[in-house]
């Protein structure tokens, strides 16, 4: 088999065989075949796409491509999550320690943030001691005992993705719908749940602008999930506006913290109802999807959520007192209040914005290598809908200093759009793909 | 700017300026752009296309990215000439003594074969002792005093698309009209000629299969050259079956010393007049095709360009003796005649498969390092059209052992279809592009 007759026949409408694809992720990942060929097929895909079938053996040969976690061993529902990423995103902080506290066995891996976008093991690190590395077995062992894990990856997960995403980022190929599938449906499968949840973002601050590009990313992954033998739900919600209030890795920790101690509702809480609502009736744990929510709802009521968090952070190394008294996690030197300059009604608020001024507030990563500020962030006290008369607190910075706080309260102010007229609602839960 | 932004505009149908243009070619000359992310640009353009402008600019970016030959010091009209590649052409070795023993200044850098296509390099190397790599300062000196070089490059001349072809060939970027356009157009402007005629095969045994995209190759050709200040020619013409009768290196030597001697006549006669013709009217040294004809049949019967040819041969250090007695030249140990086993008419003489005969004979190159045997090859004794009864010499086969010869004759004789009826007649010369 030859790579460039492989990105002939693609170029030219072709349909690849299993064997085919699997030549080319395997070749890829071993090194046989060059990054200059394979971005050259993977432009091709972008133009003429792959039918269900090549998506499906281009997910396998990726998943297939390094180490898989086995968790047949650990009784009971395995269930993971997965999100396209936004802005203000802390849904795994809370929707994990939920279903944990039900039962579900939740092993999840995750990463860290990069540009606009927060990550997973950012946040943890707030809890002073967390540890997101841990060994092979220990990882097993947490799964088994406490029924959650949070870590980055414990073995040599998807080798294959590994190289395939970091050639589409420098070479035009991301927004491709199936490799976008392959990509997200090859980690998850290698991960070894039984119940797949994805949450799929549409709108200005995710990757799928328009709900008719997020309907069918959230349908393709679904096939592909089911055609896998793996019981998966999407859920599309909106992402015009940051998804919590705060925007920060400690700041979104103590918004996860308040949610769990039932003192913060919104649109955080009724996502994390909705994720695991769907993942409950998978699991064939919940009859009914209002059945599903009283029991998520009920594991903050009765303290079994927070509970549930606390026991996992100390897991991990972590100080499970910071849980209690959040005091104890990281705290900006330098608080301000961003005001209204006129009054009306919200008409919109920036999530990509609101990013960008997190990460120049030394709160994200430009480069892999970065460091971060796990304090700093924005905490917003409006949002869409909302009414707002002149002086009204806008949002509240966390900065590292005064003139980080200057750049940010010029920027920040520009992310929310304030009219007269109150805006039309946008449903937040858009869609249920099962 | 950003090459993955580039690639990107590209990639959703953006047109490109001349500084983004130039910013691609420039950097990936230098090695500033990586492999890979001109391969997904190119796959890019593949499927967008460049319009004229841009392959205008692309053309003059590739001219640029290396030194040009400056031949406004040599007096009278320089000319250049160039095929798209085909099987038995040995147009060069006629049309070039014609038109230099007229006053046409020929400065003409060729390359060697590679596949089943041959090189004139590798042919001209049948003359005892000739050189084909000469230094800068003889080159000129030649191009002055003797009217005509045929050399390999002089100079580092249009590297940009010495990268970009090699990586073409491995990236299914080959067939891409703006491509070839910019590749070809860009090494004949950087070789200093203000006339150039341009041969665009057509027909299995070429690039372009059919007539519209050859007539649209020349015609792009054509409106960059004229765009750069060059009168430009194209000539479209049908390579289904090999141009001349002889394929193999020394063979086709032999031929165009006897279309020089006015022994022998057919298509390759028919395409030096047409291509001379061309050439002729645009330095102003002919008013009518016919006139042009004449001149150029004149220096066959006079045998000017037959001498032309010897004082060329000598000039780079070749035997001229050679040239009268082709004795000289390589020939094959063994020599064999391929008989028709069945009688009717030539209805088709496939160019392609005679190239891979002579390519597995020893005649041509697998890589670029093979050693070429210039003895061996095939003459064919029939062309499309001809009546042959049972028996007849379909082609003469010149092998180096009888091992070769075996394969050979069953390959070859798959090339000739024979059929009851006479093949409709297909025209030769299919258009004039100016």
């Amino acid at each position: 088999m030859l790579m460039s007759e492989l990105i002939t026949k693609k170029r030219d409408g072709g349909k690849l065989t299993a064997g085919e694809i699997k030549f080319i992720v395997d070749g890829y990942t071993a090194g046989d075949i060059p990054d200059y060929q394979v971005s050259a097929f993977l432009m091709a895909v972008f133009f003429r796409g792959l039918d269900r079938e090549e998506t499906l053996h281009l997910t396998m040969a990726m998943r297939d491509s390094g180490d898989t976690l086995d968790l047949s061993g650990i009784p009971g529902v395995k269930a993971d999550k997965h999100s396209t990423g936004g802005v203000g995103d802390t849904t795994s902080l809370v929707l994990v320690p939920m279903l944990a506290s039900l039962g579900v066995k939740m092993a999840k891996m995750s990463g860290r943030g990069l540009g606009h976008t927060g990550g997973t093991l950012d946040k943890l690190e707030s809890f002073p001691g967390f540890q997101t590395g841990i060994p092979h077995e220990r990882f097993m062992e947490n799964v088994a005992k406490v029924g959650m894990v949070i870590a980055g990856q414990t073995a040599d997960l998807d080798p294959a993705d590994k190289k395939l995403y970091a050639l589409r980022d420098v070479t035009g190929t991301v927004n491709s719908i199936p490799l976008i599938v392959s990509s997200i449906m090859s980690k998850k499968l290698a991960a070894g749940a039984d119940v797949i949840v994805l949450d799929v973002k549409c709108g200005k601050g995710s990757f799928m602008k328009t709900p008719a590009d997020a309907h069918e990313l959230a349908a393709e992954m679904v096939e592909i999930g089911k055609l896998s033998g793996k019981r998966t739900i999407a859920v599309v919600t909106d992402m015009d506006q940051p998804l919590g209030n705060a925007v920060g890795n400690a700041l979104e920790v103590k918004e996860a913290i308040a949610t769990l101690k039932g003192e913060s509702a919104g649109d955080l809480l009724e996502l994390c109802l909705t994720l695991g609502g769907c993942v409950l009736k998978a699991a064939g744990m919940a009859e009914t999807v209002d059945a599903a929510r009283s029991m998520l709802l009920g594991t903050v009521e009765n303290g079994a959520a927070l509970a549930k968090l606390k026991e996992f952070v100390a897991a991990q190394g972590g100080d499970p007192q910071s849980v209690e008294d959040v005091s104890l996690l990281p705290s900006a030197p330098v608080v301000r209040q961003l005001r209204a300059p006129e009054g009306g009604y919200i008409r919109a608020v920036d999530a990509l914005g609101i990013g960008m001024v997190c990460l120049k507030l030394g709160g994200g990563r430009t480069t892999k290598e970065s460091d971060v500020d796990l304090s700093v962030g924005a905490v917003l006290q409006k949002r869409v809908g909302d009414k707002v008369t002149p002086g009204d607190v806008l949002a509240v910075i966390h900065a590292s200093d005064e003139t980080h706080a200057d750049a940010a309260e010029a920027e920040l102010l520009r992310c929310f759009t304030i009219g007269r007229e109150a805006p039309a609602p946008v449903a937040f839960i858009k869609e249920i793909v099962e």
